[in-house]
């Protein structure tokens, strides 16, 4: 793939994919032996890495990826997927309208919490306890970034967001088999004790806060924990802007068009006039 | 979930999602029962599908999910992740730029391909040979849509796209174990053989033709094949955009900037001036 | 702007822009020229047309960029935008989402409407009266494309649109002075008349019916009818946007989180469990 | 607008329109007394502030938007809208995908300029002189956020970009006749002066430093200095994507396609093979 236009070709220049006339290779790997060969959860390892993981590392990926794909038409996301295809969308563009409001607020809670859960393990790592370096590095999250602990907290699942305590089992289970440490399930653990004495109440460790856990067990940097989620929830934004392709539909609103806004500007109508 | 005021309620129905404090339930299945027990490909077949697919079903799926992940820098989505993330766009944004472009040419050749496979097997059902039902419907799908018959022909891949007989051999395996009918394995065939005759020249099946046949075998209707494919897509855009993350860069365009682009309008700028 | 590799040059090949260091030119005309001299929608007009407008047929432009600006944030479009920046997208990012769904059926009827209002036109040109004209394209529309004529019929407005009246009467005030002809602003009201008489009720022209007489008048192709849509709707974006950013609230949904979705689905969660 | 469900209106509250049958007021105004009366400049500051603007505010305003409405296809947001189009999308996903790319990198910096420009002002207003106000802020805003200084610098413009003298010097006449105070544009000079000292070589004001000069004078805050700025470079993007459009082509990457890419990764395919 040279030639005397280095310059052109290096503007684009990537360790991704290597391909010729009938050749596709990624990471090195030709295409047609991991077609059939690798699971869906390894190629996007493969992809997002560069090595192919264990199996087994896969498969605690795959709960990550198996945990997230939905919450439902509440979720501005999936709202926005459905509202789209009523407007004229396609899949590709409810796609795009959903995945680009899981920003920083939506959907960056993850990416947050494995770059959360990094700082109590570095602390960690220079000796301090784990009690402490969490309660120290979430007072400097608050105080540097913001007063949300990312990764706890849901307004609609008390005590418990079912996800968690069903994916950490899974993390115990794969740091028992040795494929993950386990160090980040503990730091995990300890923010939920710590979030709970210092509220008086369950602060329930949720979806972002327990599969940054998983993210940061297989050594996912924490942008990519982002786009991990929401290639999972691409999935449960399909699965809605199919079901309302399938329910028809115009120009679908918010709410259903007899409610309208409530107006708090200068000079309203006047309902009589 | 009922209330009072179920027209509000009614507005977002979805049989996709269920929940309830501590609950979640997709297709009617807890989430805790799915997380660690089916694959992604399973959890992908069940939210958009509705029900479970067998192991050698979701491993078919699979091989076309792995197969479509990428095609390098020069695809207009992938390059426009990679300018994104350099815009100051998160993974998220990058994601949302890419599956966008991911609209009719780009990335509805897969969604079309079902469709004109399913015009042939439709004929076909109704006592037209395989070979004429193909060149019937070919010449049915330039009349009424374009020119480009959807998943043949590459303007890099020549003689031979290497992901389509892959998938191919797959869907054959498939086939002979009873997973799939292997119908539409035949259409893809014959229009192979079809357009090679009227072209007088190799019209490789390429990765939306070859991943239309398994979508097709396993029942998926077209707009669905669209969005798997660009979740597939989804993970080289994330592979890219994180690369390009790296490499840094601010505000990177097409080309090197010294080369610019040609103008052809009115009143040029005199270089000399 | 040329040099040895000029292939990679023409591939950005462009007649809008000429540029040199300290120099921007666009149609040929020096910025510094037009910067305090021509108004926007002068700019807007030799921008995507490649001359300037007489300030007449500018000031008509500008009547059908400031109607469209706004309908509230029960449009899809619009409500997209708020919930995107309390998901933690910026202004760009909520603009991007709701111009993204200005998409066929809710932005592209001003397209749709020239394209029909130029039908009816050639017709008239050819010499079929004018009724008879609309009420044959009008057939032949809805016989090709949708039941839907674009322009014309309203779920809110009844039994008038108020910017309607008010933007044919400028109409008719340019064509007096000669400004346009007035052949479209007669087309439109044919087809008003047309459809009242079918539908045997007011069905009123709408602000995509009523711009896309001035686009028609003013000579503007139908899909530049929609991107100038876009433009003035992207007004109202930008205003709801920023309201809602000054409101605050974190990932709002579409209805109060208290109502929820109806779920439809297999296996409901059963309330009192 | 009232009801019995107040909780649901409420919760899409605006000040920014209201309507009812046959009726639409923004910020209290009845559209029919808008179009055809106020410019589109007028309207946008109408729509995103609350009032209406002097003539002479909205002319200033007038002279911001014109300025900025595009750079040519080398940046990112223009080649990706050209992109856009050829993969199928109308105009509006062709803004959307332009417009989306004008993040924090490609389009805030007239955002930040503003928001420097003020932490400025505040400092000249507590006592500090110009000079030294402009010194310590550049400072604090290099410690504290990038060591880019936005508005300022420019890779092709040198040793002046040509849209700010013109723009300065229009903000200077308005100063003139009391449009506007005039002391944003003595600290743009100030910041510009302080630049090119310290680099001991032209530092030029570019496009976003000079309109965030207009809009910090008409006292726009600072995101809606961005979202104008979005709104202006529409034009370009609508102007280029037409242009695009009438120049066909189908899934346009971003260099010739006999240039591809490099490869930089492992077991790359042997060219000879």
């Amino acid at each position: 793939m040279s030639g005397e236009r280095n310059d052109v070709s290096d503007w684009w220049t990537t360790s991704i994919i290597d391909m010729a006339p009938g050749q596709i290779r990624f990471r090195g790997n030709p295409i047609e032996d991991l077609i059939g060969t690798v699971s869906f959860p390894q190629m996007i390892w493969l992809m997002t890495r560069g090595d192919l993981p264990t199996p087994a590392q896969a498969k605690l990926l795959e709960c990550a990826l198996v945990a997230a794909v939905d919450h439902g038409p509440q979720a501005p996301s999936i709202a926005a997927a459905r509202m789209a295809v009523t407007c004229g969308l396609s899949l590709n563009g409810a796609m795009a309208s959903a995945v680009n409001m899981l920003d920083d607020v939506h959907g960056g809670a993850g990416e947050q919490a494995v770059e959360l859960y990094h700082w109590i393990a570095a602390s960690v790592r220079e000796g301090t306890a784990l009690e402490e370096a969490s309660a120290t590095m979430v007072d400097k999250w608050q105080a540097e970034r913001t007063k949300f602990v990312p990764g706890f907290g849901h307004r609609f699942h008390k005590p418990e967001d079912p996800r968690a305590p069903r994916l950490l089992a899974l993390v115990d289970e794969a740091a028992a088999q040795g494929t993950v440490g386990g160090e980040f399930a503990q730091i995990g653990r300890a923010l939920q004790k710590l979030l709970n004495e210092r509220k008086g109440k369950p602060v329930p460790m949720n979806i972002d806060g327990a599969t940054a856990v998983i993210y940061a067990e297989l050594g996912f940097a924490g942008p990519l924990a982002r786009g991990l989620f929401c290639l999972s929830r691409s999935v449960g934004v399909i699965a809605h802007a199919w079901e309302q392709m399938n329910q028809g539909e115009r120009n679908k609103g918010p709410t259903p068009p007899s409610y309208r806004w409530t107006y708090s500007g200068p000079n309203p109508i006047d309902p009589e006039s």
